[in-house]
């Protein structure tokens, strides 16, 4: 059997998606991960105060610590459907509990997709009772599984990493979604992540929260946020590694794998953005404080002008000094520089000369894959990175041309 | 001669507008507006932490709540420009004030424009050498002033009201630029406000924050907010109303007329948003505060999933239910209410069942020229009404497609 890439990476962990005929186009749309072993369990979810029911349920169902598999529709998001809604998402986990044999409660559940608009609940539970005995390891079940919790991402979204811990080996495996939509869609961002670690579940959490803020946390498309954002971890011990129980060595080398990962899939989620054609970081330093510098990345990584800026190559500098300046943050103008892929256009508060060849230098980093936004506050120790995408017309077109 | 119908229709006020040269298109690009009479003044200047020099300086010649004139350039905003910036502000009020006989810190200053360029001081003293013997009452004068504010601004806007105080007609009258660029600009917003009004200096303060707040802050083309915002205010007494000293009847007529005239002009920023085809109105009631109102009108107001929507006429109220939800307001999902042109689209947080007359009649409205977006809280008294436009391809090309 092939190596394993993503979700069934980590050992002890089956996984698989299929068409179940809720999205029209015949796409898969229904995916079931699980581990053959109870797992410590963690989740991070979206802070919409209009959260989906299955937003609802995983919270509830994760909050003990533990869980034992993931079961997750595209193509609806069971979002503004009341109490049928939460009943819907509670039947899903029911089944998938039922079908799996175990604990129904140790069943996370996401969906994704239109709003308001109840779960074809007959097709979801053919499919799940379909699906469940088929889950497998292996690159087929992580492709179909990576596969099925797509929206219209251009691309399925996957990572893996792995590390030792004495004489062991970690493997942490992860997928993810977002940046796309059926009309008439909000973007949504799920992520699901499978790892062998022994860990307790409430350093699981801590380490989860950690490491989603400074990876899904800071980026974005559009600013707009889901109701339905959710990441989840499930850890089974399979690795054998000695449970990690407590700070120390073997939870920083496990939170700095893991931080890779997540910051890989953010990282593909931002490049496979709505009409997206490039990537850009902003990178603040300097600032007063790391909330004054998230202030500012968020507002670079969000703002419209900055956006076409980057898709037509401009080196318009004037935009992040508008960004800055309505961030919020606290900013000396007097001491603020800023740089575009490493060059000064901007040296305390005033324009800075460039030759000609930097001038030509900086134009031509405007047109590459990735640009580089640099600000430095030169204020205090503040640092943060985010990254957004560019501004296209192919954004409009997604979001304005599909009608209802 | 013909019936002045905005900046010069109050007694006393004099202005006019022409081209100095820097714009390199030779389209207008100075303005002096002045009073043959002392004015009470007040002005309201953007929150951005970047401010050019000019709000700089006029936020200090504004402070003792007199002035006599205002002078502006478009095509340059001295905007990231050090102290040479500030030394050119004020060599503007200078030769205005000396061209015009009144003191210089009786001058306020305004430049919107690219950021990050000095300005180019010998066309704008020249100018003003030439335009301010020349400034003048009536239509011409009126015309050319509300057209030479303007950047990439598609139409002058303009507005003017009257009404009556006891035997004594009241004038005001206004003008503003905003929503356009000019490449690599900011969208910038200004408003240049004359009466003849007698109100003292504090209370014409209090009243143009309160009105600006309810219609120049309450409108969004992108979020971007400008780093040179100013809204100023002239009042020179002539048409000999008892002096308004105290909060009472007369201030309240004033209050009403001139928010008339404010929400008119914000109203037609909105309408020549960068690349706009449509504008819509976000109407929130029932909130648990006007904080919480605010906060959900001005989201909508931004939100890039709304905009498109209204832009494909699109009745898609998921993305309002989106937009409730992160903007940070109370919101109880089972008690929201949403109506799209009056019409009930969810109602307690679930689908309302359409009709397909119903259904018809939405998406007749999604196409018309003005969209009705209704949300209903059922948690308080807080109401805020916001206007945003769509956001089109066009806007792209405004703003990536122009390049330095």
């Amino acid at each position: 059997m092939a190596k394993s890439s993503n979700i069934t990476a980590a050992k002890g962990f089956r996984a698989g998606g299929m068409t179940c005929g809720i999205k029209t186009s015949g796409k898969p749309d229904l995916v079931i991960i699980t581990s053959d072993f109870p797992c410590a369990s963690a989740g991070v979810f979206t802070t919409n105060k209009m959260p989906g029911a299955p937003v609802i349920v995983s919270k509830k169902h994760v909050a003990n610590g533990k869980a034992q598999a993931i079961v997750c529709n595209s193509g609806c998001s069971n979002v503004c459907t009341g109490e049928q809604g939460i009943a819907d998402a509670l039947t899903m986990c029911l089944q998938t509990g039922q079908q799996l044999g175990i604990d129904p409660s140790d069943v996370l559940v996401c969906s994704t997709g239109v709003i308001g608009h109840m779960l074809p609940m007959d097709k979801i539970e053919a499919g799940i009772e379909n699906l469940a005995p088929k889950l497998k390891r292996g690159p087929q079940a992580d492709a179909a599984t990576a596969k099925a919790i797509l929206t219209t991402d251009l691309v399925p979204k996957t990572a893996h990493v792995s590390f030792k811990l004495g004489t062991k080996t970690i493997h942490i495996g992860g997928i993810a979604k977002g940046s796309g939509m059926i009309a008439p869609n909000m973007a949504t961002m799920l992520s699901f992540i499978t790892t062998d670690i022994a860990i307790t579940p409430a350093l699981l959490k801590q380490v989860l929260k950690r490491v989603a803020d400074i990876s899904y946390n800071r980026i974005s498309v559009d600013e707009d946020t889901s109701t339905s954002d959710s990441v989840l971890i499930l850890a089974n011990g399979q690795a054998g590694n000695r449970l990690i129980d407590k700070p120390g060595k073997n939870l920083t080398l496990f939170e700095n794998a893991l931080t890779q990962l997540c910051k890989d899939l953010a990282y593909q989620i931002v490049k496979d953005g709505e009409g997206a054609t490039r990537v850009y970081r902003a990178q603040v330093s300097g600032a007063a404080s790391i909330k004054d510098a998230n202030l500012i990345g968020k507002t670079i990584a969000n703002s419209p002008l900055v956006k076409t800026a980057v898709h037509g190559c401009d080196p318009n500098w004037g935009r992040l000094v508008m960004a800055v300046g309505r961030s919020g943050a606290n900013v000396k103008p007097q001491k603020l520089d800023i740089a575009i892929g490493g060059i000064l256009l901007c040296k305390s508060g005033q324009p800075t000369q460039l030759s000609k060849t930097q001038l030509v230098k900086v134009e031509k980093h405007m047109m590459s894959k990735e640009v580089l936004l640099s600000v430095n506050l030169n204020m205090g120790q503040g640092e943060s990175e985010w990254l957004g995408c560019d501004l296209s017309r192919e954004y409009i077109t997604i979001n304005a041309d599909y009608t209802t």
